[in-house]
């Protein structure tokens, strides 16, 4: 966990913070807390041995060295009075201990952590339901050193709530990332794997430690170089790579060219139902199990935006994954079948296709027509990851189709980490939505980990912000979307106020002031972005390409199905049954119904369910039209608040973090000045409508 | 003139008509015709020999035998009976053909041709002021040949209006073309000069048989790879260029990176009042003039959209351009300066700074400080080449400085070659447009001719619209604009049509019907292109960037000083001097007036000069939204118009060409819709007013 840049951007072993990111480990301070500790950090007994024990033994005694000098010793015998255990369930037999019914409630990825705390014993078991759940054991016991919380009344089982825990790199292989900012991938270069295996060793340990148990490295949009990435020309260091992430407990996935039978092989098609194609598949199949044995199986973008896919041929997407899905099965692979497909070539003049309907429309006919190793990956929203955007209806419609949740942890659309924006809170408002799929209560948190429909695989995956700039995410702050992310999918009933601070102590040490600041900051992020970019829901007022700073009319006469139909009376798309496209109709009752009514529509989504005339009144007593003059005024207010909070940080965390975090504050407040005067003089010169409060609009 | 695009690009010697061009040189199919001028074809005598004469003979004998099937014989002797003279006025002594005091009057590239036809005797003397002259007297006849006129009675003394008649390249280095619409440069290619000689020679050719005297090769963008032209590294392919357009009379210049004494030297800095610098730009120019001892000189772009220039150091225009010609001078070579700058960082919200003020404002102050081989290079109008914009006020206001200036024959926004744009009646009204600036008549030509200030060095220069591909400029009936541009700068007399007349018989052949519609087509096609895109003057309503395509707000919110400022209630720039930028006290009076008055101001320009109600009503009777919408069906439906007059030549015109402007037309149809709907839909959106005829806007 060292790292310093150098001229070539690679790594060398010296100390730094902004790369340590939470795992920091830095020497205990509070003295009498580190004195009581340090009677359990004597000697360390693992049952038994295999690549991931071994990894969780490492972890633990490189922390407790850093953190309180003690170098633990592994010992081959368990420890009288003072010292760890690390164990699974299978090889744990003290009862007394722990129980029987205890561990047989374990998940797959379960842990156990329980104290033994008198006088003469200072004892720690930590039993993993397998060896991946003793190292989880070892991160979380890890985390309340750091997080200086007592160890002798510890009893912890932790079960993570979804099964998939997995993070999506869009990295290509000439080293560029799409939606990437934070420099270039860690993974590739100059079509191939770096050499920088360290930067991937320390990448698998940060996630690691927040539960993630899956990866693919390879973007979904799947060129020419990337397609090669399942040949014996890269499998070898393919699988290199994997072996980093399998100590780890992380199980690798690559995303695959639907052409590549045609671009790889020498068949002139890649008909899912071509005899030819299936067979391809297989030998593919036991091609890569033959360099890599655990591999997890393929991520696939077909049929969308210009990627190849079954629709060619005149198949559906379950007839395209199933070719996959039945070449992969033998050895346990799994097919992830992206749902982002619709219409990117629409006529701007067309209003009755609705990009919004799309997911649902592609997919809904086909439940029950995808293998069982076949999942389909489902993006938060109905449309691509916006500020603000319902939640995506296919979610908990299709009861016979397993169905994993994908995020975005990379701020393409929400500031791309120039801004600041803590996403936890708006991934929370997703996992605690309600669909009514089956009845009240059925969130999509209890329908991605499975328990509602009984899924075979299910989860959620996120693409990530990571890239090889030196604090890893750019602005420094963002590596509390990455760490939030493993937090709370491994538990989404954590508070997004919880896990910032467990973050914000891990990363920059306990202190109340710097913790409160951070915490208040973070929490308040993603409604001043709202704020100062899109209102109500409305999306899309972008600039086209990058995807940063406003540009009102960007995507209005694309071909992207991304429109806001503002005109000198209102702005709007009505997507209700009644009037509009009828998009309110994929949700279950009483979703359907609340966003029908104009009354009921919540109003942070009053725009992307209603076109209503700048004259419309808020619940605020406000317009429309004030709304946006007033949140926009606010927002950019309020980031200048966030540099003041900022400052008032100086010298009280070290002075890199300090300067890369006010750099992007500052940049930021350029960015939100540019997009409050752009949205209020667009909105102005549209509406003719002036500024209660007579502000400056140009 | 042959020309086979083959796998890597690169030409082969088979005959193609596209590569051809205006050099077609078919067998005369007019028996008659033919019969008379093949008396005029027994023998050539040249007087003397230079390689420009060479030349001439070269062409003129090429080109006879495809026309006519004759050898040209050259010969020692004059002719007795049939034949044809080349000379230049100081060798040519028959003053009972030709006059002394003729031939005193030529100018510069001056010629006379004329011919001697008795019952025994047809005689042809192509005279000229120099070589030069004499290979444009060659070029001339052929023209005559291909246009079927008789010889008879031949009695023409042509002097071209401009000394200066210049093409600028815009190639990169790297093959890359800025704004080049046909394919990658002929020139460079992998940061080297290209090894397809033949193309640079044929280039040669097109342009010397239109006039052209002078070409720069490298973009005026000049980075890195382009700095090193000016090194022996690069020299001495650049010297082969340079022997290539010699032989054709032209005379080549390279754009120079300001900063190259800091880039190419060991010096710290590039100021033009430093010692060393002086230094190093003189042996740098006697460098390039061991190499090119004709050399013309450096065309710079400098404190221009972010390249370097004198302000780094405080200096201004006059002294850097100076330094540089100080060290050409000794040689006989030209700085050429460009006056496009301004400032390209403003902030939309400054309504203070107008852009089209810029150039008059930086460079009217230094008149008189310019060295006399500094020619200021200013664009036609104030802005940036757009389908529609006033004459420069710049143009004629600097008495004591050299002028040229500068057209852009590639189509940047006016079509980018794929939709028809003729531009040489745009070109004719800047050169015909009364500045007043030494009271009426004080037109354009006559200042960039020389003759209003008695200018050392003056003249036309165009930023070229060719490139690679086989019909050299993606669109053949592009074509006609660098043809046109050539025939029009050497007699801005000529009218637009009978330019594109000579043109299209050149180029197509002489077929009365072909002739008829591919000229109407032409000389309708700014004024169809004007409709469906940018009324009234307004400008920038494109797509950021690239520039092909409608975005009514693309530029509004920019850094770039390009607005329209279009609200609910009206549009356009209010530049007057009474309640605007003060941008129209730039022009002598009576323009000033002119333009100042709301009632005056030419229509077409409206909007470019103030900022009127979309109720204002126009001299037809409609108001201005309504002139927008009628504008804009009408030009979409001119589009269609277009394709059927083109249907109408299918087998009239060989298939190729045919299929390559039936091509660019459908694309053209397809982008004057979507201009139409977006700027109809644009401003039905903003100003609420529903079109008279109730047509379709979204």
């Amino acid at each position: 966990m060292t790292y310093e840049r150098t001229d070539a951007g690679r790594g060398t072993l010296i100390s730094n913070n902004s790369y340590a990111c939470w795992l920091q480990y830095k020497k205990i301070a509070n003295v009498a807390y580190e004195k009581k500790v340090k009677l359990f950090l004597e000697t360390v007994v693992a049952a038994e041995s295999s690549t991931v024990m071994e990894t969780a033994l490492e972890e633990l005694q490189a922390a407790v060295s850093k953190m309180t000098g003690v170098h633990l010793e592994k010992s081959a015998e368990p420890p009288a009075n003072h010292g760890i255990v690390l164990s699974t369930a299978a090889h744990f037999h003290q009862e007394e201990i722990i129980g029987r019914h205890v561990l047989a409630g374990l998940g797959a990825d379960g842990y156990v952590i329980r104290s033994l705390a008198t006088d003469r014993k200072k004892l720690l078991y930590l039993v993993g339901k397998t060896d991946k759940g003793v190292l989880y054991a070892v991160f979380h016991l890890l985390r309340l050193l750091q997080t200086e919380q007592p160890l002798e009344q510890v009893n912890i089982v932790e079960n993570p709530r979804n099964p998939l825990r997995m993070i999506n790199q869009w990295d290509n292989l000439d080293g560029t990332i799409e939606r990437g900012y934070a420099g270039k991938s860690i993974f590739f270069e100059n079509n191939k794997i770096t050499a920088n295996i360290t930067r991937i060793k320390d990448y698998a340990r940060l996630l690691s430690s927040v539960g993630i148990n899956a990866i693919s490295i390879n973007n979904v949009n799947v060129f020419e170089a990337a397609t090669k990435l399942i040949t014996k020309q890269l499998l070898p260091d393919v699988a290199a790579v994997a072996d980093i992430f399998r100590a780890y407990g992380i199980t690798l996935f690559l995303s695959i060219n639907y052409a590549s039978p045609i671009q790889l092989g020498t068949l002139p098609t890649a008909d899912p139902l071509d005899e030819r194609v299936q067979q391809w598949w297989k030998e593919k199949a036991s091609e890569i199990y033959r360099y890599i044995p655990d591999f997890g199986g393929f991520l696939v973008k077909a049929d969308s935006e210009h990627r190849p896919g079954p629709f060619t041929y005149g198949r559906d997407h379950a007839e395209g994954a199933n070719v996959l899905a039945e070449a992969l099965k033998p050895y346990g692979g799994v097919v992830i079948w992206r749902c982002f497909v619709y219409n990117c070539l629409q006529d701007w003049r067309d209003r009755s296709t609705d990009r919004a309907k799309a997911a649902y429309d592609n997919f809904k006919p086909l439940d029950g027509e995808f293998l069982d190793n076949v999942i389909l990956q489902v993006k938060n929203g109905p449309m691509d990851f916006q500020v603000r955007e319902p939640v995506s209806p296919l979610l908990g419609a299709m009861k016979q189709t397993n169905q994993v949740l994908e995020f975005q942890i990379a701020q393409e659309y929400t500031g791309q980490q120039i801004d600041l924006c803590y996403l936890v809170p708006q991934w929370k408002e997703v996992l605690d939505f309600d669909t009514y799929a089956k009845g009240e209560g059925t969130t999509v948190k209890s329908i991605v980990s499975g328990s509602v429909y009984g899924f075979s695989h299910s989860g959620i995956a996120a693409v990530s912000n990571i890239g090889n700039d030196v604090n890893w995410t750019g602005n420094t702050l963002a590596q509390a979307n990455l760490y939030g992310y493993g937090r709370l999918i491994w538990n989404p009933e954590l508070a997004a106020e919880e896990i910032a601070e467990e973050w914000i102590v891990s990363t920059f040490g306990n202190e109340p002031l710097v913790t409160a600041m951070i915490r208040e900051m973070l929490m308040e992020s993603w409604s001043i972005y709202e704020n100062y970019t899109a209102p109500l829901g409305i999306g899309w007022m972008v600039n086209p390409g990058h995807h940063y700073g406003p540009n009102v009319d960007g995507y209005e006469y694309a071909v992207w199905g991304t429109y806001h139909f503002a005109d000198c009376h209102g702005i709007g798309v009505d997507r209700t049954t009644g009037s509009g496209t009828g998009y309110v109709s994929q949700y279950f009752s009483p979703n359907k119904e609340m966003y029908e009514s104009l009354e009921n529509c919540p109003e942070e989504l009053l725009l992307f369910f209603h076109h209503v005339p700048y004259t419309h009144t808020l619940k605020s007593g406000e317009t429309v039209i004030q709304h946006i003059y007033n949140t926009h005024f606010k927002g950019a207010a309020q980031v200048a608040w966030l540099i003041d909070k900022w400052r008032e940080l100086e010298g009280k965390i070290d002075q890199e973090r300090y300067e890369n975090v006010l750099d992007r504050l500052q940049r930021q407040l350029k960015n939100a000045v540019e997009w409050r005067d752009i949205i209020n003089t667009y909105f102005y010169r549209k509406s003719g409508i002036a500024d209660e409060q007579n502000r400056t609009i140009y």
